[in-house]
């Protein structure tokens, strides 16, 4: 894929529009790993305002830590630079990489993942020339793809040099219905176990001369969805597990078959610790497996522990900023899927806030241009009531 | 696929050598549904034999039904001139259909399923040209494949015209090590079923938005697997019942499929009918899916119903016969899978004896001449000791 020429952005501080860096982002086609010049749109735009930008490249995977200040407190905005596929090109309205504005409407792929509240974090940014502490960019090219050379490399580089963040906000779309009914406080974990049982084929008609697997994973299967993992957790859904895929593919109605295999993910609460669940799935297989003459195994992945930032004096600022910039009080909410935010938990408390997150990831991504404008105006508040508060 | 043309077999009946029509008929590739002649093979030489021959065709399947003489009681030999296909042509040590002997060894696709016990019979009869009572061939071309246009159909066109059958031997390969060392005297009968449960897709983030159909799948087979359906039943094992595969096919962890199939087969002694344990699994299907959104559906078929010959004068003729010829004394079983005997069952006692099927529907289908032979003069036997039990 080539780059296409660099967008016209004015970088005139003082007049930021962030949705016009919000169109000059998404003309940027950075599929995951693509990066496609994105970053360093946004890393000129960020040294203009007087940022130390650094670049951090794991992989194939650019990512990007921008501070301007040296003082404590260090507020950081995360986020990525990254999107999904576009899905079917011919469907979209516009061009998924045009951004073009319809009826004041963007469209555009990253329009609400989230090109355009970096854009906004940017524009607030412009809006103050002068903070105490330090306002820093932790950004990445892979959110949305494996998600191994992006926040979580970076993160554990930070860390290892001593860098202290005090606090985060990353800029995913959180807002329900409207923009700002909703923030999120935490997390659920996630945890994808396979289970594979070996046995040994046969004919139906001579079962003793065979192993079914089927039995045994019909029995793990039936073991792990019986247990109610929790009635749920402060500020938190219960846990819930979902036998995603079982497959045997055979097609002989007289054969038992030889292997049989399964998938399943758990969205877990701070009730329960990745390796745990990973312990208990296996302690279920070596159960159900008694007296098997064939073989069981799992393997099991953590995607994310859970996590939570206590509501407190950070969360109080989001509310409040929130609220001044939108006329409503947010929601705090941990509901949803996982995020870049389970990675940086690990250096300091992590709220998420950003735009309506309803044409996320589908054809005809698009936000209201008014809705950015009304971000930039929410994160403006909110840096100013952070240094307030924690300064 | 064409036929090639016509082996040379003896037709004198004195001297009817069973190993030389066994590999006239090997000759032939007649793999269901294709006949290639093997039929008129069989057909010329028991009309020399003096048979009344009827072709009966069902669709596009040959089917023979031969007599001699007009008295009962009728003794008939049933069996299919069809095969099962060859697998790795290349694997085969001589041309599955060239019917070849080295070393004493026959080999060729039907040696042992079940073209050489036709054969033997055959030469069986050529040795008794005088009897009491009828001898007759019951003989199918669709007993390895559907099994829809073969026995089934016969033994029903000749029930409707009256034509009663006293006894029956079907040629079915029963012995287990060695030539005589089992006889059977009863199948279990055999049914399928096909249960498809259909939810609503979603992801596994929210669940409440989706219907899983994998729990309630996991839930029946359960259900239907921890049943003990019974302990035996005089004469025959334990009923059993396998899950065959289970299949949804979903690529992606974080996704609840939308639907998810299973098939099973329980191979069931006369303790049940194939109609109670088709409601059965309904009713656990039923009894799963409560509260459920989604739909389940369960097809089930039943290939054939337990039957049981009870030991008395009929099997009292082969057990001799077959000690006659073989010096042992045959295991009377009810094990393995079905055969065509279940269609017969609904006409007469029926018996099942034949060659070891160590090989049938293998690489290397392959039967030592001696046995053939052995097989004929016990067939002989049988019929001598039957006429004069019965006649
Ligand atoms: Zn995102
Ligand atoms: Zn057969």
């Amino acid at each position: 894929m080539t780059s296409p020429a660099p967008a016209t952005v004015s970088i005139d501080p003082a007049n930021l529009d962030p949705v016009a860096l919000a169109q000059a982002l998404i003309r940027r086609p950075s599929v995951t790993p693509a990066d496609a010049g994105a970053m360093d749109t946004l890393q000129r735009q960020l040294e203009a305002l007087g940022f130390a930008c650094r670049r951090m490249k794991f992989g194939e995977i650019e990512n990007l830590y921008a501070r301007r200040g040296t003082a404590r407190p260090n507020l950081c905005f995360a986020g990525h630079t990254d999107v999904v596929p576009v899905g079917d090109d011919a469907a979209w309205t516009a061009g998924p990489f045009e951004a073009e504005i319809k009826d004041g409407i963007l469209y555009g792929r990253g329009a609400v993942d989230m090109k355009s509240a970096i854009a906004a974090f940017v524009a607030a940014v412009a809006k103050i020339p002068a903070h105490p502490g330090s306002i820093s960019f932790l950004i990445t090219g892979d959110e949305e793809g494996v998600a191994e050379d992006g926040t979580v490399k970076v993160v554990e580089a930070l860390a290892a040099e001593g860098e202290i963040i005090d606090h985060c906000i990353v800029g995913e779309p959180t807002s329900a219905n409207l923009l700002g009914d909703m923030v999120k406080i935490g997390r659920r974990g996630s945890i994808n176990a396979w289970i594979a049982v070996d046995g040994k084929q046969g004919h139906v008609a001579y079962p003793h001369r065979a192993a079914n697997p089927i039995p045994v994973l019909v029995d793990i299967l039936s073991r792990l969805q019986s247990r109610v993992l929790d009635e749920g957790y402060a500020g938190f859904q219960p846990s819930n597990l979902e036998v995603t895929t079982i497959d045997v593919g055979n097609a002989a109605t007289n054969v038992i078959p030889s292997s049989a295999k399964a998938r399943l993910n758990i969205r877990f609460n701070p009730a329960h610790k990745g390796k745990d669940l990973a312990a208990w799935i296996e302690a279920e297989c070596r159960a159900a497996a008694e007296g098997f003459s064939g073989r069981v195994e799992v393997l099991s992945k953590i995607s994310g522990e859970a996590f939570l930032t206590e509501p407190g004096a950070f969360t109080d600022v989001i509310v409040a900023a929130v609220t001044d910039a939108t006329g409503r009080a947010p929601e705090l909410s941990t509901t949803g899927g996982t995020s870049d935010a389970r990675f940086i938990r690990a250096l300091c408390p992590v709220v998420e806030f950003g735009l309506v997150g309803s044409t996320m990831h589908q054809v005809d991504e698009r936000v209201p241009v008014e809705e950015i404008r009304q971000l930039a105006v929410a994160y403006e508040a909110l840096i100013n009531r952070y240094f307030a508060a924690f300064a």
